[in-house]
């Protein structure tokens, strides 16, 4: 790449001026060059970069290549290919070598591969795995999905307080060939509790006459593996570690939370969270077959069917007022949507601050209230703004007399304010009430809340409009 | 604590079990003990459970604790000190302390800290900040914060690639004084040019007569430091590395993106996508004053309450219909609802997958294709509900005919069907077109597909009704 191209260009072009590292690594495959020398050229790159070539390759140039990375290499690569390869990629090894690059992964790795290869396959693999492979597979498996345990990995060091410095470091160094989280060592006492931990950093610059106590952090910060993942992230999140221990419930170490799992632990809560709020059971992504996508959108659909037939019914309560005033019909959809999208915005808010935060009753109590003078000042707001273009629409385009205008507009922008102020306190008080009943507010707040929202639109627009339009100035 | 009384305990109860460390810390503050006694007792404490505790402080306690400790350590601190509190805490250090805590920190810690502090203070402090630390903080701050490069530390361990591994360790050894970042060490060449990375595991096993040019990845994975967040995240999220490097324009590593970096990123980036469906223009949290809330929230609803009123005025265009045969209007709210229920369940699926991956036009094709379908078949099994339940409705509790209360159900379930197809289609079109055209499509999204949406059902529904049962049927 040359210096001149690249100065002072855009920052669509810098990602664009980046080496395309897959096609290197596909054409490093097919060139004729020596085993040993492909070899060489190959271990050069990123192994996600290696796992992303194998699908520009084909079947026989994936099997050179497996031919040519002994196992620990092998493995390395097999622990970033995604979800929709495992299966195609893994019956390109035969029996034996299978075994062996999934007894090398990270435990939390080869658990997330074998679930994605099919029944008998995994039968037949988890037999020929190795001793310690197959318990550290076992012990991950052994939590629930929502469990902190489940992802984290055995891929750790851990050494005896009552070390030296010297003996430490030599230990470090035996363990570094078979686990890469190093940066953060974890100690151990006499009865193989788990009493603190050492920053690497810290370990090197020691003079070695020091006591290794002197390093320990020994007041660490920890979690229990059967922890919910819900209930610790975002306590986990704070720390900024390289990794975070998580212990059984006699405080021995069964593994580490590390900050590449946080990072896919975020991602996937909140990814939940916004499929959530979209009415969504869970996330989507491009390869979802059609059937799979049907079925987790069904279900809040069809509760919303029925929860908007309750609508419709008290809608037609207001019938006779429709029929004698067609006019405020029109306006239904503003009301119903704008309460609408005010209970969505508070629903959120809150929703967030829950999941971040632990809060007291006053702070709850503060939220509900800022969340009602939200709710009003923007509904006051939009509420005047309606009174004068919507009663200036009708007078203008509709040509009705002024008096009529804007007694409706008046009724328009009254109930707008109304149903947004209550929309808002709505929105903020079922996510908690759901909260408070331990049921996760993100899953059940949202169609509760259009349906609530909808029929509070409904009752104070027809109503306001029956009393005021109706009864009082006979229109 | 007891081993017999964690065994068998609940999730909850784990959690409830973990020693309060904030407690502990301010009790230790508060203590008799000597200011020796006191400080080494503070340091086995992590350094975000101390910042969490001078919460709990009061101002004298801080400033015993200011005083115990040195300014390595209380910079290690005020690294975790949350927005909030910066300048309430700053404010009780004296100005040389404070200069010397920032200069401390890293760069990018100190770009946040000093973000936080009003004019007069930063101005003061950057004057009296070290060269080093006040030339990377001017280095992160010349980003935008929508470019990568405002995210990144420059606390990292850079050798050169003519080093043996001999001189390697003792460089490292001589850094990681000065950088925490030591698990994968750079490598620039002679013309100080980035060229790869090693991991210090490697590093730490390899043996003293290797080359230290077979360590070195030569393709590692990069970014430069002017790309945007939203281009690059998801790719450097799948290295799942420590740190990835961030070059300028010259290949010269400026800096580095940390797992804890990407963890902020994604935990950032997502709640902006979450904001945004919820119709916020950024995320809020519990602190956020009032007016700053409504000021969020107002633009939104008042674009969206413009659209509004073009709805109305096309429902408006239906007067005759209603005026006629006033039940067809209370089904309108259950049509417009499932449409943007629908229309919203397709843009977030579309979001995310247009964030997540590259797409090529075939698949985006096919990604349009999907979820057509998948509003065809929702909207087939919605439609025949409607027709049996809403046509038995009518039929049992209000009275009607048989032929009258079928017709009216077929005509809405006809309507249901075609508004959830259209309302798909829609909902995965828009934000591919602002994709398109480089407008952010989670921001601009939202509110035009609930319009378009309504619109479509809107005139799906009265149209049909005017065609059918009164054009046709003469109901």
């Amino acid at each position: 790449m040359e210096e001149k191209d690249i100065v002072n260009t855009t920052a669509e072009e810098l990602s664009s001026a980046k080496p395309d590292y897959e096609k290197e690594i596909a054409s490093i495959i097919r060139s004729n060059a020596s085993p040993a020398q492909i070899k060489d050229k190959l271990l050069d790159y990123h192994e996600n970069d290696i796992a992303a070539a194998l699908d520009s390759m084909s079947i026989s140039e994936r099997q050179r290549l497996y031919r040519l990375l002994n196992i620990d290499e092998l493995s390395d690569i097999f622990e970033y290919v995604d979800e929709d390869n495992i299966p195609t990629y893994f019956k390109e090894l035969d029996i034996k070598k299978k075994a062996a690059v999934v007894s090398e992964m990270d435990a939390d790795k080869a658990v997330f591969v074998l679930q994605h290869l099919d029944k008998k396959t995994r039968d037949d693999l988890i037999e020929l795995i190795g001793n310690d492979a197959r318990r550290d597979i076992a012990l991950i498996s052994s939590f629930d999905d929502d469990q902190i345990g489940s992802k984290m990995t055995t891929n750790f060091v851990l050494i005896h307080s009552t070390l030296t410095i010297k003996q430490a470091m030599r230990e470090l160094v035996n363990q570094a060939a078979e686990n890469d989280n190093i940066s953060t060592i974890y100690v151990e006492d006499e009865n193989d509790v788990f009493c603190g931990a050492i920053s690497l950093n810290e370990l090197i610059i020691a003079r070695a006459d020091m006591p290794l106590s002197d390093l320990i952090v020994t007041s660490y910060p920890f979690v229990y593996a059967k922890e919910d993942i819900d209930d610790c992230i975002e306590w986990i999140k704070d720390y900024s570690e390289d990794s975070i221990p998580a212990l059984d419930e006699n405080n021995r170490l069964l593994g580490v939370i590390t900050a590449q799992d946080i990072v896919k632990v975020v991602d996937d809560e909140m990814g939940e969270d916004y499929a959530m709020l979209a009415g969504l059971t869970s996330e989507e992504d491009l390869h979802e077959p059609l059937k799979q996508s049907i079925k987790k959108r069904l279900p809040w659909l069809i509760i919303l069917l029925g929860l908007g037939l309750v609508v419709s019914s008290v809608v037609g309560m207001f019938e006779t007022v429709v029929a004698q005033l067609t006019i405020v019909m029109c306006f239904q959809s503003l009301i119903l949507d704008m309460a609408g999208n005010v209970g969505t915005q508070s629903l959120a808010v809150t929703i967030r601050v829950l999941m971040d935060e632990d809060l007291t009753a006053r702070q709850k109590f503060g939220l509900v209230f800022k969340e009602g003078r939200v709710g009003l000042i923007n509904g006051l707001i939009l509420g005047i703004l309606s009174l004068v273009c919507i009663g200036s629409y009708i007078h203008f385009f509709k040509g009705a007399s002024i008096l009529f205008s804007f007694s409706i507009s008046l009724c328009i922008g009254a109930a707008l304010m109304l149903a947004m102020l209550i929309s808002s306190l709505v929105g903020t008080l079922i996510p908690m009430f759901f909260k408070k009943i331990h049921i996760d507010p993100a899953v059940a707040s949202g169609p509760l809340i259009t349906t609530v929202n909808d029929l509070v639109a409904v009752v104070t627009y027809y109503g306001l409009a029956w009393i005021f339009l109706i009864e009082i100035m006979h229109f």
